[in-house]
């Protein structure tokens, strides 16, 4: 691809993304449809314009870093371990019924082998983080109970499903599994989950010292971005999803950071704020592009609308989606309003549930058709609780005024 | 190249090249010498741990892009045209000269062949702009009356080098020009050089108005980079050099723009300096990949340091390669300073350098040695210039007080 061609197809993606997410604002539907759908067009689904090329996917990827950097710098630790037990709840049990649904139903009433039911099943215990936080963001819930609650089981979910992702990779590869193994990942996980946050903030505390003492503009950008593609790139290396890099290098520059066992880090509000400025440019520009790559791998050409097994495998894998992710919420004390909301959050596959359809596909566990209807199930998970959120909050603020951090409109 | 590894070549790049700045800055000397000396080291010539692969080198385009953009904001139309005529002489001599004497030292003192030598002075002929106005903006000069001089030269002089770069290119493959094509890539491209910040203005009003009816954030960031890149592509589409569009689309956007011939088209004061306040992270985040780039494609490992044929070469063409910018800073009616300014800014040829370099290696027409005696007149005029306008500056400030636009450390 030569650099004007790459030009293109970028202005393109930011331009559409743009247009639709203006288009579904003002039809009250939430601005990300309006990025997934800018995907789903302009890829082999509609028009097939733009494939997601490796340097498009690497803007991307860099996108949904970035998204969950902000989303660490809005979170309070305090808030997230508050919420901590009702989290565990809902990633354990959004982890297990989708994937035992899935797999019943592959096995029992599909016939399907054993192999391509647990991928199946893996592939629903999938939660797009992304789409998630971004739909809370959006509505400015990502700081309330619920967004919390659905925060730390996202996160929790993301470092089940890799480790998930692994084993079953190692069974298809290898047909059986090293428990061993299976036991360093997580303890490895566990590490970086824990000593990440408390690095990024000793390393924060260096930069602000440098940002001190230098006279040459520019060290913001360019070190948070580099310290959210270290803590991506050390998680990536110690088993860990890439995300949690870019969500532990957030949450230990955010405003409410404080560290376990009374050890004293001073937090400094007001390099917190410069940051959040100078960031959310950056943060802005290069979110959309993921979600429209999300929407560029989604192709729904691959569906044979008119073949009865899609439609019933569709309609019996989505009640499974649905259902099993709703089972977490169900357990926890909470309202309600507050089971229903956190439910549907979690519903979303978006990202984390292609990665499993992809790996299926590649290594030739799934045929056309099992692709075909879980792409259906991924595509239906993913555009359609954006709108319920939407709807659930837009019921309440009739109730109650917001709870949410304020406007934040560009700039501040 | 998978993901967490082009993280971790990003991270090296943006590290090596803040860390060498800080450095660079430190001792005195210009910071983006510490961003090519991040290249050189981290690339082919050192250590070589990092080549420029596609995805890259699309974002260090994408940073000169936005450079030249923040060049095209500072610039005051009206000033530009003030000195207009002076930027045409010191174009056209810096362009003529250098060719001259580069043709006439291949062929007459190292007995090449004609292609060659016409490659030769077709490299010479280049001006960085990138180096050069970089070099201006961290002394805060690049809206002095000198400086204002070689940016407009700087730009003629790359349109002249991309009409220059197809015909000799022409040459080679067909064996002969067609002048018709010629006048018509210049027609496109004076054409271009007018309508494009008429029509970029046009477009940021219409930005303005949906970003004063827009809820959405993150209007500016994603419209102003998009705006960048089309016009970089209609630049290259009309057969113009790409950094033109993101000039030109700065230009149009600067506090400072009016039209010619009295059309009238309200300045925003307002909407600029936002519009510069979001836009500076983005351009600080992204430029410095640009000059690491630059600095890993000059591979000094190609220069045979013990051949007297290099040594010469390199000596005599680095004379030819002053003296042709020089004269036509001689021709201007400005102080002796101005003119020594002027000539010195002219000189580096960096990465417009490079590409006939690169062009000429790869067709075959260079053989290795002259390549790296290339190369070396290349690094050099690239590297030393920056110090000598450091030098002179620092020499002026105990003279007279900065005339600079004020401190520009971020934020603001």
């Amino acid at each position: 691809m030569d650099t004007a061609t790459f030009f293109l197809y970028l202005l393109i993606i930011l331009i559409t993304a743009r247009f639709l997410a203006e288009v579904a604002a003002r039809l009250g539907a939430p601005a990300v449809i309006g990025e997934l759908a800018a995907g789903v067009i302009l890829g082999p689904s509609l028009l097939g314009w733009i494939e997601p090329s490796e340097s498009i996917r690497f803007l991307a990827e860099i996108g949904i870093l970035l998204l969950l950097f902000e989303v660490g710098l809005d979170t309070d630790v305090r808030k997230l371990m508050a919420t901590g037990r009702s989290s565990v709840v809902v990633a354990m049990a959004g982890f297990v019924l989708p994937f035992l649904l899935g797999l019943a139903l592959a096995e029992l009433v599909f016939d399907l082998p054993t192999l391509v039911s647990l991928f199946l099943g893996g592939a629903l215990t999938a939660t797009s983080i992304g789409i998630t936080m971004r739909v809370l963001i959006d509505l400015k819930q990502q700081g309330s109970r619920e967004g919390q609650i659905v925060l730390g089981a996202a996160v929790l979910d993301d470092v089940l499903g890799v480790v998930l992702l692994a084993l079953l990779y190692e069974f298809s590869v290898a047909g059986g599994i090293n428990l061993a193994n299976t036991a360093k990942v997580l303890i490895f996980i566990l590490l970086f989950f824990f000593l990440a946050p408390i690095a990024a903030r000793l390393i924060s505390g260096l930069i602000r010292h440098v940002d001190n003492s230098s006279d040459l503009p520019g060290l913001i950008p360019t070190a948070m971005v580099s310290l959210v593609l270290f803590f991506a790139w050390l998680a990536h290396a110690m088993g860990a999803p890439e995300l949690l890099g870019g969500f532990a290098a957030g949450l230990a520059l955010s405003r409410r950071f404080f560290l376990p066992f009374g050890i004293a880090l001073r937090t400094q509000p007001e390099f917190s704020m410069r940051i959040e400025a100078q960031m959310r440019p950056i943060i802005q520009l290069f979110t959309p592009i993921f979600f429209v790559t999300v929407g560029l791998s989604l192709n729904l050409k691959e569906v044979d609308w008119g073949s009865p097994f899609i439609w019933s495998f569709f309609l019996l894998f989505l009640l499974a989606a649905v259902l099993g992710k709703f089972g977490g919420a169900l357990l926890i004390p909470e309202s309600w309003r507050r089971r229903i909301i956190v439910g549907i959050a979690m519903v979303p596959r978006g990202e984390v549930g292609l990665i499993f359809a992809e790996l299926g596909r590649t290594a030739g566990i799934f045929d056309n058709a099992v692709y075909a209807g879980l792409i259906m199930v991924i595509a239906f998970t993913t555009l359609v609780p954006p709108f319920l959120l939407k709807l659930l909050y837009r019921d309440l603020e009739t109730q109650k005024p917001l709870t949410g951090s304020g406007s934040r409109k560009d700039g501040s």
